[in-house]
């Protein structure tokens, strides 16, 4: 029998005092989530954490020995509340250093802007010990990776470049496989049918999203595994299902 | 010496396979935290967490004796995909049991509503044992409370009816007050004075979010504490701070 592909995995801590305050609205956990999908890896889990290094450290510690990758958003900047590289290194027990490149970077950026490169914003240098540079397209301070912990801005479009930057770059599987049948019939109604084809379709995962829209209630019915085959055959089933209880379904793809 | 205020903490755990894959951004975890914060609760930790029941019983047990409330959203539906309740019984090991109460609000929502109250829709009562029901006044399903771990619904608005209907219901402390100051100057030329003026007023936090909007750089400083008086003194002492070095502050509010 042949072995089965091992399933590549991620967990996400986004670092913010403002997201856990409700200041702001967080936009990261959907791009990371999207652009791992596409990169064959399954974002498993999401921490918030404050910025305090002690939160930072239990939650990236105990989330990088059970997956793959870790990723974190958010605390890189040049003030003093931004403390992810001091906690990231105290998590991984090495000193911060001043990275050459991340300094090269940051006085080229800075060349002719007043006041120049300052003490704070040298502190978008400093890195864990033994760390890399992450790219940033977009600004001058780049991002940081140490063993399996990929440090990412919180500012959403700076996070994006950096996720582009490491495109293509990192071991991963087959990307999940999903299509949605969309229904125009309360989820209750088509609970009985919706398990039975799950049961007979080991190896792909059915959710059921209700929604209520236009004066009707509604479900998205999405199958999802890394068997594109499977998905199809899934989902023909179930629409097929749904249509023998008079039930007509919209695929969405 | 007066015995300074208890903080009253809270955790929220996001159960949901389509926030982890990308498919549907979260909208819970501002309005939970925009809530609790009304309430006098300060949310210190969120956990995305998949539709397993081993992950959601990890989290939750985590959670609840480290947390004064735990919050979670999700999977309390009538199909297969809907296990939390399921979970949450297993993390308190206590038996699922069907809710009189719940039972009679359903067989009265889905009154003369072919096919009635089915053993799906009847899923929709089922609580761990000893858990008392929150309202919904928003659709038939109630959400949950046992111990200190509050069930709500996944979908936004939903979450959203529950969450009104514990309004003023649980006990918290004195609620966090903000006021930002908004600077039209990158937050590198600002850092130094910034960590001046935080070090200078022990008891509030000040955080930095830089932007960059129609050509300019600039970030909002936003200062934090229980203490109004002084989130103002503060506050006025950074518009002052940024003033001395010619930049002219917004206040936000």
């Amino acid at each position: 029998m042949p072995e089965s592909p091992k399933t590549w995995t991620a967990a996400l801590v986004i670092i913010g005092d403002e997201i856990l305050s409700g200041r702001t609205d967080d936009q990261n956990i959907a791009q990371v989530a999207r652009w791992l999908n596409e990169q064959g890896i399954r974002l498993c889990e999401v921490r918030v954490v404050p910025d305090e290094e002690k939160a930072i450290v239990v939650a990236v510690n105990s989330l990088r020995t059970s997956h793959d990758y870790v990723f974190t958003t958010g605390g890189i900047g040049p003030t003093h509340d931004d403390i992810t590289v001091d906690s990231i290194a105290s998590a991984f027990e090495v000193p911060v250093v001043v990275h050459p490149e991340a300094r090269r970077i940051l006085e080229e950026h800075y060349k002719g802007r007043s006041p120049g490169l300052t003490e704070s914003r040298l502190r978008m240098a400093r890195v864990p010990s033994g760390a890399e540079l992450i790219p940033n397209p977009s600004s001058g301070a780049p991002g940081v990776r140490i063993g399996n912990v990929y440090i990412l801005a919180g500012v959403p479009n700076i996070a994006r470049a950096m996720l582009l930057a490491l495109d293509g770059k990192l071991e991963g599987g087959r990307p999940m496989v999903s299509v949605t049948v969309r229904a125009h019939a309360a989820e209750s109604e088509v609970a009985e049918l919706l398990k039975e084809v799950q049961d007979e379709h080991p190896g792909v995962l059915i959710g059921s999203y209700p929604f209520y829209r236009d004066g009707g209630f509604g479900a998205d019915f999405v199958v999802r595994s890394v068997d594109a085959d499977l998905v199809r055959t899934c989902a023909d089933a179930l629409a097929e299902r749904l249509r023998s209880v008079g039930i007509e379904p919209v695929e969405q793809g």
